[in-house]
């Protein structure tokens, strides 16, 4: 059976009963938008993944970009690919009509989006960077700059990257040292070099604007002294596309995401390289952080699409392959069975179908987070999803990532020694999953967001609005009669947590910065591993009262048992990553120096 | 600084104080050998390591065996390593002389070839199959065909593989359909087709012999109608090599051990292959058996290795790459530090270099159990020996690769973004690593060798072996005085696993196989953690005595520090793995087929 990606029937659960789509659509900002309007972009955008982004990702796998004469030429596929994600209107799917978007929810967009990324997640870089890149002049930039840039990144035009980190400095974004000089045309000159640049150079549109991180001359120093510049690789003069200085020094052979390259670039190396500062001097970093945190959720998107594709291959694979026996068989003569017979292969894909669709629930459920803090009708009400949305959007970053690594490595164990061989794909998105732990900011530094700036934010306000959904979903489970046993596991895990982060705060108020973050990445997984089992337990609400009306094809009973799966298999670590935080590791303190 | 692959230091007190080889050698077998004449063994194999074999790594995991009109082209390094490797007598290294061999203790021998793997896992690949192949030969062969087969292996003209796994058939061997129709000369006729067979083909010697399972006309159905056959790529007809009808059809590529080829094989597709019946007709299995047992402890070897050349790689890079300040760090224009000074690269740091230790211990001790099974001189010392080498050997295999996975993917992690590219070797590492939780025996087939064979082998006997061992551990370190917070974590667990085991083993009893089965994976999981925490304690015992003596370069202050971080961090995972096998999670069970 073809690879489905997603299963549709799973689609229509998180977005319609559990995201309760339509009556977001009631929002103001969204109320153009219904069922009808969503449902049929879903399809299309399912169907463009089923049909032409997947049976590309193989040869797109197999052949990397090159670099050739200083240019980069990118798979052939992609020529014909990244026409077909324009023309469904993908780069601006979220955004207002008068930018030339949809105004799609980004609840509903992120679902649509998912199919694709879960096709060909390199196909699907490309247009996702470029549309974080034109949402930062959206947002910032002049009107000049919107009709220079953001009009022909929207429309597929020009594609867009984002150019932070250096070679010096990593994820140390205080120590950038790209200059930017005033010229007198109100631009600035720009020198510098950039590292990892997803999507950096491509030849399938003719010009490509970086949305660069840069330090005017004299600026201060630090994070304070960051300013954020569009930098095309082409420039208009007049009407004509000029170079502008930007060169290609180097495509990174990297572990997965084979069909999107990723270079080193050079900036200004023969003093001609021209850049726009976009909004206010130094302010940089916190645009380029709202970009970020989109960013962030769309991370953990592939990281829930890279799962779930490699899940759904799994299980076909497991139903077809025929193998040996059950251990109670005696006959030698007895036909043997599909593997997926086999209890222990029934519990890997258990395991991987729980930790995908719990994944998918915390994505979604962030994307939901992100509508209601933009469109909520009340301050009151948009600042409590804003505040929730900033404690989550490390959860939501890392965990598919780091928990689908695993669950990847489940779906090459399934396959055997057939697995590890590429005429199977599950070793190839176990090698793409690699990634999202490591891009836009990787699981160390998403701990030290969540621990040291979201949770302890506004006298911890952030903690606060964390518990309070989870007692939210506890009491909605209550009411609805979900199974006693898995509410009070939930109950348990949390009350455990909430004294983790106490202990944790407390710790940080009296023994400073470095005590706070000692445990930021058990911390991290603690938490992700509990806030995963909400939204499962809140899914299990909503499938058991799905059920009571009727469930004909099992879909809501075999929900219900994933969940509870999860809650009593999953949710246990809650606790030895809590001993482990309260504990206070000392042996990472007293190893000295010398000993490594 | 370059990679050491493993620290002499460690190798020092792991064969020397833990492994206490001089009181080994002591033993009649094993007597010829002395610190004299294992230390320049270890010493040679190092220096071969360091020198030779590491710098070969990068080129041979960049370009991979071809295919070329029907013969497999090796990396051409090979036709240089592969005779240095000989030459030393890594082949027959434990071996007596009456074969050509050095007689030395496996426990020397396995610490001296970690250096190997460390160095370049696919080119001790060729010499660790040539070792197992010959190894059937010489304990089940026939002096003629010693003389034809297993001499030349040993001495490295030929090499040797194991050809069990059939596509159809995969795991379960007792549907292996290879044929062998007896001929008039007392040979055999082989037909059949082989799958991932590693070094199936190569061109650096002239012959290659397959030790192959294949059924003999009218051989009872399953596992007892297997006989075992060497069957050479080329057969000697008087003095010349003439080809056996032994044919490459395919060569897989491979997620990692780039530089050893998996092959697939077809035999006697002319009806002209010819194959030697080693021992008894039927008995192929539980020859196959002897040899699988050693080749698991050797792919734990294997996982050491792979894990622990990347710890040393991940230390290196955290020691020289400089990046970011300390939390507390308020002055932006501070130096950076190196990252090694940030608390959470320490930890991951910390957490590799326990697993990777602690996974060596385990290994070493496997080895060490071995010799003693072969050499102790009486009976019951022999025996316990044994059954306590047969119990932890599916734990000797696994162990290593699995968690070690989780470790190479720390590795990575250390490395930020550019762990990803292939400019830094720990991407190469973790691919490699994925291979050992499925070849010989995937982790699935070893839980079941562990829960369905091992521990309840004789009424209960395997189980009780193993605990006594926690038992006589614990005693040891309580009486040295060893910190009694460590010794008492190691007690509680221990007491949580018995029961764990209690109630599998009655389950079993009252409910049969399935029900036995149903968490072995768990088991597994749960029985590894716990012994390797037990190797640590026993390490700590040791380390504990010897730090009293002095301990000028503070390694064993390092290392009791190290064990104490396995103790708490890792071995309360223990607990999480002891409720799950109690609760028996029915969700697996009860997921019905359509489900799916």
């Amino acid at each position: 059976m073809a690879n489905p990606l997603f299963s549709d029937r799973e689609i229509r659960f998180v977005l319609h009963e559990v995201g309760e789509i339509e009556a977001l659509c009631k929002l103001p900002g969204l109320s153009a938008h219904s069922r009808d309007t969503i449902d049929p972009y879903i399809d299309a955008c399912r169907r463009l993944a089923r049909e032409h982004l997947f049976p590309s990702y193989r040869p797109m796998n197999a052949e990397s970009p090159l670099l050739e004469k200083g240019a980069v030429k990118v798979h052939p596929a992609m020529h014909e690919l990244y026409p077909r994600m324009v023309e469904l209107g993908v780069i601006a799917a979220t955004r207002p009509e008068e930018v030339g978007g949809q105004g799609l929810p980004t609840l509903a967009a992120t679902l649509a989006h998912a199919y694709l990324m879960a096709g060909n997640l390199s196909a699907y870089g490309y247009v996702g960077l470029t549309s974080g890149a034109a949402r930062l002049i959206e947002s910032f930039g002049s009107d000049a700059q919107k009709r220079m840039f953001m009009d022909r990144m929207y429309s597929g035009q020009w594609t867009g990257t984002m150019a932070l980190t250096e070679p010096q400095a990593g994820s140390s974004l205080a120590d950038v040292t790209t200059s930017a000089k005033p010229r007198a045309d109100g631009s600035y000159q720009i020198r510098g070099s950039k590292v990892f640049i997803s999507g950096g150079d491509q030849d399938f549109t003719e010009n490509i604007v970086h949305l660069t991180l840069a330090r005017i001359e004299g600026a201060p120093p630090g994070t304070k002294g960051i300013s954020l510049f569009a930098v095309p690789k082409r420039r208009l003069e007049g009407e004509q596309l000029v170079n502008n200085d930007v060169s290609i020094t180097g495509v990174f052979h990297k572990m997965g995401w084979r069909g999107l390259p990723s270079v080193a670039l050079s900036f200004g190396e023969e003093d001609n390289c021209q850049g726009w500062l976009i909004g206010a001097p130094h302010q940089g970093l916190s645009y380029m952080f709202q970009m970020m945190n989109e960013a962030r959720i769309m991370v953990g998107a592939n990281g829930v699409s890279t799962s779930m594709v490699a899940y759904h291959e799994a299980v076909d694979y497991a139903k077809t392959r025929v193998q040996g026996r059950k251990p109670s068989a005696k006959d030698p003569l007895a036909p043997p069975v599909p593997i997926i017979e086999h209890n222990d292969i029934k519990r890997m894909l258990l395991q991987h179908r729980a930790i995908s669709e719990g994944s998918l629930l915390l994505v979604a459920h962030a994307a939901k987070l992100a509508d209601l803090s933009e469109h909520e009708t009340s301050p009151e009400a948009k600042a409590k999803a804003k505040l929730l949305l900033d404690v989550i959007t490390p959860i939501a970053k890392s965990y598919p990532a780091e928990r689908g690594f695993f669950a990847n490595a489940l779906a090459v164990q399934v396959h055997g020694g057939y697995g590890y061989t590429s005429e199977y794909l599950p070793e190839a998105w176990l090698r793409d999953q690699k990634l999202n732990t490591l891009h836009e900011g990787t699981t160390g530094i998403q701990s030290i967001d969540l621990v040291g700036r979201k949770l302890a934010m506004g006298g911890g306000n952030g903690a606060r609005a964390f518990f309070e959904e989870l007692a939210a979903i506890i009491a909605r489970a209550e009411a609805a009669g979900v199974d006693g046993e898995d509410v009070a596991r939930l109950g348990r895990a949390t009350r455990t947590a909430q004294d983790a982060v106490m202990q944790t705060l407390t710790r940080g108020l009296e023994q400073g910065a470095d005590a706070l973050l000692l445990h930021s990445a058990d911390m991290l997984e603690l938490l992700s591993t509990l806030f995963v089992a909400a939204r499962w337990l809140d899914a299990m609400t909503v499938a058991h009262q799905g059920k009571k009306k009727g469930d004909p094809d099992g879909f809501y009973a075999a929900k219900i048992l994933t969940g509870r799966y999860f809650i009593r298999a999953e949710l246990p670590r809650v606790d030895t990553l809590a001993a482990e935080c309260a504990r206070t590791a000392l042996e990472i303190l007293e190893m000295p120096a010398e000993a490594w």
